[in-house]
């Protein structure tokens, strides 16, 4: 049946595409049918489309419609929880050729990009115009708009600055009528109706194709950031330390934590020295001008040292602070290089940052695992990175149960199963535990309500989870 | 067939609820009847019920479910777009009574509210602890939060820190079913599933009732803020002024304008001298700490100059600095003293705003009204407020003309029909004119998902209007 309905959407397609748009060959389909996250399942898509404009999308949906097959959008493939995994005989939408930055305008401090814009080709464009982005997820120099805005990404700066919610204005979106519709709006402000435009962010692709995305921008002006590094012994020192920078009133523009582990996965491939240094490294960002600037770094110093610091230092040197932050952005490719990455994403309250760290320790003891930190530490939104021998079965079924140990801690903590990431296929089981079957019927209704018939990305998010 | 409904759900109550809660007697229920909407039709409810827990909303759901009568949930009544607005024989929830402050927790920075309580209140409370909860809509003194959710408030400081839906973290809110949901988070970050905390926000009681709140906070740790005066011959000069601080860079932490009405109005109440200082006035604030709230304040009196100022200032004396903020809180009551105002509400593009000003002059001139403006100018967010004489027909005919052409030329501008009051009943026209159908039909499936029998608010915001 899959096979007879995708044959037929893939002779619709083209009939009525350019030939280049359309991918059928297998193996080059295959290069499109999952996303960075290890170990969640997919299928084999029927064709990918790289379309270049709204009208293709609108041909895409409706020839997908009628034929009753699923439409799974992507955009760098750069997610970390299966969200754009493909579906048996789907279609896929590739954002890559339709990656346009249409407007920036500073005077009314907006932007609108088309779904295949790279975040940081976007955030440089901006720069360029004296404007800027915040939204800085780690996979900036890949990942798409058109994803961030589906996942709601967060990142480095978004203790300070918010996500990718807190930014998104509007959007032009494909329904699964193949009905193209404008949500949300061009001005500071707006209260008419629902907030749909909001809806679509993070809805993982199951309610529409977003087709071009208007965000709001910054004035580029901003202060220097000054850097603050702190040496634990202990991730519960560390994240004792980040309680007093919460309880401090200091916002910092940046709290991030690397454990040892992670230290010294950056030290074997880039030899960088920093795991002799310290088990646990808290470092720290402050963009407030002049003098708050400095008081700030005072405080930030004094909440590390009592959070029990081996040592603490504001770094003047700025190489040396950049050098600090790229090993955070090397973090997650020294820890794949030990083999392959489970991907935790848990966001618990700022209080309880220290017990949940304890937590995964203990869960990686018990399962004896391996398990890198790093950790978005002023946020409360922490990646315990479960690090597993390519091949070996039994280390990766502990691994699994480590990860169920760690989303269930976080919700006993009253945290969130997915701070960033996304439901996509990975933390269905979470999302269970975590929502009332109340609310996942309200899911479910907005669903059925938005996408009657179920073509977008099914199965997705709050689909039942088969693990 | 609507009042033996209602009689039925009045039984219904006084058999399951203590008597003090539920108000029934004709005169009692008039005064929950309507909020500040000069205009907007009106109703006569079957019972008002003063709720004072979770329980009671959902004995009140059920019932009213039960009986097929609609529901209607009222903060203080603040509104301005008939929002909360009796229908015949709808049950109408008061929230005065259910007005505790359940939490403030400057370690997570959030808080936990009934929806009841006063948003100054709440404010207070909140920089008793040392933390600070930014959103301020004019009506600060009277409304709730539950109002100020329900209709995503904005206010001065919006500028800058956003508007009520940028602080609302999770929610508990009452199905049409009776059940009682948890929606949104405690968490800084999240992303499990759909926002649908944020689809609450601003959806005006058609979708369930709130029955509590949980806001993000921000350390209350803040410099005081330095205001700047800038004085105009005219509405067009003053919008110059906005554009050139958007342009600028600087993000003000309030610019509000007052135009010659509004200051004549002002002053014949309370003898201010403001308006023989200037046809318009422009007051701005920085709270940049130190030398960069010195040079913000540079920024905004040259941008002043370059917009044409008569005279531009740096309002060094607090007293003075406080009482021009007074006098733009005692706008709305002052021009109401006229007779009974029209209030728009619309929001342009912030480069629209001098010609946007201009049509409203026009628009005043072509219908022979009188228009005061008041307006959140660095949002471009405008309050034209059309006065009428009391009683006076043709003059109210002539104002609702104005009222439409006001609308339709934000419309024509890029702009929203509402910026912060909501939709109600008086902007429903606009919303249709401003959303296409299949949007509207988006409302429509939404609202039947989540209140399949339209028991919540029926009619309101995308309703049919009828004017």
């Amino acid at each position: 049946m899959v096979t007879e309905r995708s044959d037929g959407v893939v002779a619709a397609l083209r009939a009525s595409l350019p030939e280049q748009r359309l991918i059928t060959a297998p193996d080059s389909v295959a290069r499109y049918a999952h996303d960075e996250a290890e170990w969640a399942p997919y299928g084999q898509p029927a064709a990918v489309v790289r379309v270049s404009s709204t009208d293709e999308v609108v041909t895409v949906v409706r020839a997908a419609a009628e034929a009753g097959v699923a439409v799974v959008p992507r955009g760098a493939g750069s997610g970390l929880s299966g969200g754009a995994n493909a579906l048996d005989g789907c279609v896929m939408i590739s954002f890559e050729s339709m990656n346009s930055i249409l407007e920036v305008n500073t005077a009314e401090q907006l932007a609108v990009v088309q779904p295949g814009v790279i975040n940081d080709e976007f955030r440089s464009a901006c720069l360029e115009h004296g404007a800027w982005y915040p939204p800085d997820p780690a996979s900036s120099p890949w990942s798409t708009l058109g994803g961030n805005v589906a996942t709601n990404a967060g990142g480095v700066c978004c203790v300070k600055y918010g996500v990718t919610r807190d930014y998104v204005l509007g959007m032009e979106a494909v329904l699964g009528s193949g009905e193209v519709v404008r949500l949300g709006r061009r001005t500071a402000k707006g209260v008419t109706g629902y907030d749909l435009c909001g809806l679509f962010v993070g809805s993982e692709g199951t309610l529409g194709v977003i087709t071009e995305i208007t965000v709001k921008l910054r004035p580029g002006t901003r202060a220097p950031e000054r850097t603050v590094v702190g040496a634990f012994d202990s991730l519960v020192d560390a994240g004792a330390a980040v309680s007093e920078v919460t309880a401090s009133g200091v916002v910092p523009s940046a709290l991030e934590l690397l454990d040892g582990q992670t230290l010294r996965a950056v030290d074997e491939w880039k030899n960088m020295g920093l795991s002799s240094e310290a088990e646990v490294l808290l470092l720290g960002r402050s963009d407030a001008p002049g003098a708050a600037g400095e008081q700030e770094v005072e405080t930030l110093l004094s909440c590390f040292d009592k959070g029990g610091a081996r040592w603490s230092t504001h770094s003047t040197d700025q190489h040396e602070a950049d050098a600090l932050f790229a090993a955070r952005r090397l973090a997650y490719p020294a820890l794949e290089r030990l083999g392959p990455l489970l991907t935790e994403d848990v966001c618990v309250p700022r209080a309880a940052v220290p017990e949940m760290l304890s937590r995964i320790e203990r869960a990686a003891r018990r399962h004896d695992t391996r398990i890198g930190n790093i950790a978005h530490a002023g946020d409360g939104n922490l990646h315990p990175l479960i690090i597993t021998p390519a091949g070996d079965d039994a280390a990766r079924q502990r691994a699994q149960r480590a990860f169920h140990d760690i989303v269930d801690d976080a919700i006993a903590l009253g945290g969130t199963v997915t701070g960033e990431h996304g439901v996509g296929l990975l933390k269905r089981k979470g999302l269970h535990a975590e929502l009332s079957p109340t609310v996942v019927g309200m899911h479910e209704a907005v669903k059925n309500a938005l996408d009657p018939a179920g073509i977008f990305n099914p199965g997705k998010v709050f689909g039942a989870p088969h693990d």
